[in-house]
């Protein structure tokens, strides 16, 4: 185990000289957080299919975790339960076209990771960083559990717990525990816990949490262990996922032929999945209804709830005694916590800013085309909390409750539709007659192969090194 | 699956140029045998440990299968169910010593698999060719269900269904259904079925069944297809061993710490493990008292017998409804196959030679430090099918029933002697106190890796070139 020891030191050291004008040390964080005992006994699974171009290369690493769809390169760093879902690399032979310059791809896209410690991280592919097109890297990082990095390369960064970085470049950045951030490119800043921000040169959107509401959902406490509601809801739930991951093949739901449940996704209840329906990796039904083109993405959770059709749930986002029109947006890590006797009732075409907390105390109904953000409890706060999108596009300054915002309100409700719209084409939400194929359709040809790490010897718990190729 | 087709049929030709002399085509018997929704089916899975060195690559095969313990490479092949247990490969750093010749070794010897395609097949890894000693190769050469190629480089070979070919080289030979052969080096030959032929400079050993006794335990139909009462032997208990590919973990056995029960290894009724034993990938034990230091290698079957202790079960070999005193070589295939009302007892010491088919239709009893060989269906069979040991070791010439002996009897006794010890040594079957460690110590901390082949495709059925290094 020598070797283990020795090389997540490394990763502290390294991240930490990175952030040194913060005077900020990762260790005391990555010493709490790290479960040494699952490194060791858990197994990683990477997917392999005939559509995406294939070369892994694990080295000097522990990759307990996933599934790695598309070309990754992981070296010197611990990866742990991560998904990694490289299918929108950009592939040898495209151009990028930007402001009046063409960049011809010479290689297919390849992520690589390098001296980075990644708890439980999602890291989807489709790099907005246009200085090293064919590389999507992250190096020195460290990533808090269920932080997402989507899109980003990231250099000497920490991400805290359930942070989200997307599409974007990050160099020697603090990302606070809940934060979404969103903004081309940062270079040495530390973004407050709780902070939902998104700025381009067009506009932005800036909304921060209070600091006691946070709290209550996701903090690290004294001794730098992760706490909160939502910390305890994905926990009290981690136990049911176990029986996946004891089981080479699993019993077949009763599908569409167009749709795709993940192997390695938990299906309990009564669940209906609907057609063209995609659901991820690590993704929770219970009790769900699925409707026509609807996906549930990796680390999602969907109890007791009604999505009518065309439906997008972001990475981590949950959504429980909720019942939701048709072509709503449920971003990143949003948490709509209905209860049985107070249940969201959400109307179509609305958009559920990222990182977003519904905790209904009693019944909400949040009226169609409605932008929505921060922390709702009541009927009451929506006054607060949202805005409808007719009235948004009109506007450039607007100020509700603590959410500001800049620029011009068509392109940002345009930027979010278009993005909605672009993940149901790619999931295959459209899917029709043999046209409009997506991951609901393709995906369901991958084959999964599993690795374990060295179990005696002074490399106990890193894997050997492995290459794969077409 | 265009590819893999293209790839048997390429086998078949290449297979085919070698044996031209012969006028033998494996076409019929690969196309009646290989079974396509199981080639794509099966996973693949290899064991890593920090003792053994590593490399193992695969590139344009099927590997569907198992366990390539030690360095493999395998392409252009299927090696279908194989195990190909590579942990006595030599390593760099060793000398080799040939008469007065020394050969000191530069690299890891790797074992490589070229344009064969290899039926379920065992490969032990002793190889005995020191013309080539970092490469232990095996080219051009298809090898039928259950054959055994044991520390044997073969070049342009077919091996029929049960044949064992031991500790030699083999260039465009045919060995028979069920022949054993360990005779130093041969080319250009065929060996009839049935065949059991050991020959070196010291002495040699012939025996050959009668074609129909053969004929009843194993041949090929007229459609080229393996039958038998051996093939229903094994063929009615393959589902068993089904769940153990289902499980990425199997429950553990009760086993003394100094013995190891591979994890595919199947355990069946009141089995009981002794201190010291090894079971292999692929045992098959019911109904099995285990004595200390006892082994069952690769693809053997014990049910409902006792092996006192120290003895070696050699691959493939079955023992049904016996007693064995202590120190016992049943070696390669043997079927000794007691009933209920007619067990078979045999007395400690005794070597069993390979395919030796003893199918009780009364109670059989061996006296101890006997050699047995050939078809005995009753006691009084012992009288053409065994001879003292002693009175062996004495003799020059020997002519027992259809067996003929020429040569050293002292020689040939002490050379089984001198390897079945060697085989408990190797197994860990003198472990005490920490000292004489073997396989039954050291196996236990292998992790196992999981491999599937493309899914869909022209590739379909053909595994992503991986190599996996330390």
């Amino acid at each position: 185990m020598k070797q283990l020891l020795l090389l997540i030191d490394r990763i502290i050291s390294r991240v930490n000289v990175n952030l040194e004008e913060f005077g900020f040390d990762v260790g005391p964080f990555i010493n709490a957080s790290t479960n040494l005992a699952k490194m060791l006994d858990y197994y990683a699974s990477y997917a392999v299919t005939s559509k995406h171009p294939l070369k892994l290369q694990f080295s000097n690493s522990n990759i307990a975790a996933s599934y790695f769809l598309g070309k990754c390169m992981v070296n010197r760093s611990v990866v742990y339960k991560s998904d990694v879902r490289g299918d929108e690399l950009k592939r040898k032979g495209e151009t990028i076209v930007f402001g009046s310059k063409e960049l011809p791809l010479v290689e297919d896209e390849v992520i690589t990771i390098r001296d980075s410690f990644l708890f439980r991280t999602l890291i989807h592919s489709k790099s907005h960083n246009l200085e090293t097109p064919e590389e999507f890297f992250i190096r020195n990082t460290v990533a808090g559990h269920f932080s997402n990095i989507h899109g980003s390369t990231m250099e000497g960064c920490y991400l805290g717990v359930f942070a989200t970085v997307d599409q974007m470049s990050l160099h020697s950045c603090i990302v606070g525990e809940f934060s979404y951030v969103q903004a081309e490119e940062l270079f040495h800043r530390a973004i407050k816990p709780g902070t939902v921000w998104i700025a381009n040169e067009s506009f932005s959107f800036q909304y921060t949490y209070q600091e006691d509401v946070l709290k209550r959902y996701v903090a690290l406490d004294e001794s730098f262990r992760p706490v909160g509601l939502l910390i305890d809801f994905v926990e009290s739930r981690k136990s049911d996922f176990e029986r996946l991951f004891s089981q080479v093949n699993m019993d077949v739901l009763d599908t569409p032929q167009s749709s795709t449940v993940n192997r390695f996704a938990l299906i309990k209840g009564k669940t209906r999945i609907g057609k063209n329906v995609l659901i991820c990796q690590r993704a929770y039904l219970e009790n769900a209804e699925m409707g026509v083109g609807s996906n549930a993405q990796e680390n999602t959770y969907i109890i007791n709830s009604t999505l009518s059709g065309y439906n997008v749930t972001a990475h981590g986002a949950k959504i429980i005694n909720s019942t939701l029109g048709e072509k709503i947006f449920v971003a990143f890590n949003c948490f709509l916590n209905g209860k049985i006797g107070a249940r969201i009732d959400i109307g179509a075409g609305c958009i559920i800013m990222p990182h977003t907390i519904i905790d209904a105390e009693e019944p909400i109904t949040i009226p169609g085309d409605h932008l929505v953000w921060g922390f709702i409890g009541s009927q009451g706060d929506l006054m607060t909390n949202s805005i409808s999108l007719d009235e948004l596009e009109k506007m450039t300054e607007v100020t509700v409750g603590s959410m500001s915002f800049h620029g011009d309100g068509k392109v940002f409700v345009n930027a979010f539709r278009k993005r909605f719209e672009h993940i149901l084409e790619l999931n295959g939400a459209y899917f029709t007659k043999g046209k409009n194929r997506g991951h609901a359709q393709s995906d369901q040809s991958a084959s999964f192969n599993m690795i374990q790490p060295y179990r005696t010897g002074p490399n106990r718990g890193i894997y050997p090194t492995i290459t794969i190729e077409p």
